[in-house]
């Protein structure tokens, strides 16, 4: 756990929110991102060290449609930059926690990313990541 | 904005969720503090560059307590750590943004801090903080 990565926040409309983020950052975003298999839309704004990004819902019944739809908008997780996150998982598991990626998926902004159960981190949805190695 | 200075999470027991925090982060706070004005007992664990604090109510009727009841543990509020918090305040007014504290005031951790109305902003909770100037 090196730093924030980033805070995802979940936003009904990445255009108006991508406005909003601008004015209060003071900066606009950086890179846009549609990651298909997770149904989201997604923008990534730099503050010093650290990341925001705002996800907006693409399909019905993905994971942010529905948390948009029970919660409102809102922050949605936190990401902690790791080193080695295949070393992470494993001794997070080994602490007690519930690991939901046993195998690191391949998240936004190349990442390789895992996410902790938000019912055994006091609510909060926790994602560890760690830059996705190059292509050789 | 310089850089997310700490993510405020609201917990039921501080002293249950300080040990939680302890294995997710691999490091113990660094300080407790009770914020009389607020109705808070606060903890604050570093994590490279950011840190991350946890907030019980001390008070049924502090914003804590009522955010527990209405939405349960979880991220309360994100902090950007500013180089002039009047400066900043004047800016984001001007942006049209809905300044909780025109005069900043005494939070946690040696800071001076005014919060942004969530409605503005996407239903995040906004805090600006600035290190207090030591007593001459």
């Amino acid at each position: 756990m090196k730093k924030i990565e980033h805070i995802g926040i979940a936003v009904n409309s990445l255009a108006a929110s991508n406005l909003l983020f601008e004015k209060l950052l003071g900066t606009p975003p950086y890179t846009m991102e549609e990651v298909l298999s997770e149904g989201v839309k997604t923008s990534f704004f730099m503050n010093g060290p650290n990341k925001i990004e705002l996800l907006e819902a693409t399909t019905a019944d993905s994971p942010i449609a529905k948390f948009l739809e029970k919660k409102g908008e809102g922050i949605h997780h936190i990401a902690f930059d790791v080193e080695d996150i295949v070393a992470e998982i494993a001794r997070l598991k080994a602490e007690g926690f519930t690991v939901l990626n046993e195998i690191p998926k391949k998240g936004a902004d190349n990442k390789l990313v895992a996410f902790l159960h938000p019912k055994g981190t006091n609510g909060v949805l926790v994602e560890l990541c760690q830059e996705a190695p190059k292509a050789v």
